[in-house]
């Protein structure tokens, strides 16, 4: 059986990415007959990479570094591939990721101040050759995904913390690398009701990979 | 005040650093007048980078490739650093740390195949310019360590699981690391009583930093 295929999924806050990879998989499965679709995220997605997950997302008082928390996001991304994304592809399967590298290039890079020569030194090291096949990169003005992701209260409680100006170095982060990716990404306009979105992105992957 | 000094204790199992730190310190402090001496140790020396030690030591089953652990051993070092080394050298602080980056050139690198490079790369970002101004190398033939470190049950137990050959990879690969960078590395020979190695480091550490 030939490689599988790897998707993965990115973009700032509240841009409906997790229901629309469940979508995306339910749709792909009956039409790749043998093959499994295995759904994953990161950080996470094996059981090294869920305990690094809890060190950086458990906590509220951010006590990392942009240059700690990209270390730490590689070293679940290293186990992850190894232990789940490697395995799966090598077997045939397809593998649909809700959030991968992009995602440390625009947190800890564009919006962290991380270097992005030493995130593609790491990113070489430890992804390799096993890049996606096809990234969605979910794309809505700041606002409406901070409060579609926290509400009208915890937006301004986020807000606050954070900062728009940090989403918006996000969004752009994410938008530049669409651009300088153009064989790889797609962006996909995350305004619209779920089945809108969902037919945008069945149309990428159906040019893409079908 | 100017700058304090940043001391390294590196060497395989069973060399006896962790007494000597202590026998350093007790020794440098009274010389130093209104500079305190900071003794630490890695993986840890910070509360993000103890809790990140605790994945990385604590379990017996080896989950982590060498690359993951590269990885997370950065991550604690980035820590370690910003929250403990860089602000006790800056206020003129001595600081003496029980293993720190070339633990990672040996048993990652040396010991467990990561690329010496892809090392280079991490450290010129994570530890930049705060490299160690004197390292101390313990060495002492493999065997005389591994009984030292695990009394001759435990050896032949942990003997089987990582194997000698790997201790003999670590030993080679720290002896290098002296070869590479005579300023900044002295070998200690460690086969000898503790008044005599003691006398030895301090020697060095007279010669190089006093």
């Amino acid at each position: 059986m030939s490689r599988g295929k790897f998707i993965t999924f990115e973009g700032g806050e509240g841009a409906g990415k997790s229901t629309q990879v469940g979508r995306l998989v339910a749709r792909l499965q009956p039409l790749l007959n043998e093959r499994a679709v295995v759904r994953t995220r990161e950080p996470g997605g094996s059981k090294g990479a869920e305990v690094i997950r809890n060190l950086v997302v458990a906590t509220e008082a951010e006590p990392w570094s942009a240059m700690t928390e990209t270390l730490l996001m590689y070293a679940a991304r290293s186990d992850h591939l190894e232990n789940t994304i490697r395995p799966a592809l090598a077997a045939g399967d397809w593998v649909v990721c809700d959030r991968f590298a992009d995602s440390s290039r625009a947190y800890q890079g564009a919006g962290g101040g991380v270097a992005p020569g030493f995130i593609e030194q790491v990113d070489a090291a430890v992804v390799g050759d096993d890049q996606p096949d096809l990234t969605l990169v979910f794309d809505l003005p700041v606002e409406v995904g901070l409060e579609r992701a926290f509400g009208r209260g915890l937006f301004e409680t986020r807000f606050e913390s954070k900062g728009l100006a940090f989403h918006q170095r996000l969004r752009e982060g994410f938008l530049k690398i669409v651009e300088t990716n153009p064989a790889r990404c797609v962006r996909i306009d995350a305004v619209g009701d779920l089945d809108t979105v969902e037919e945008r992105v069945w149309r990428a992957v159906q040019e893409r990979l079908l």
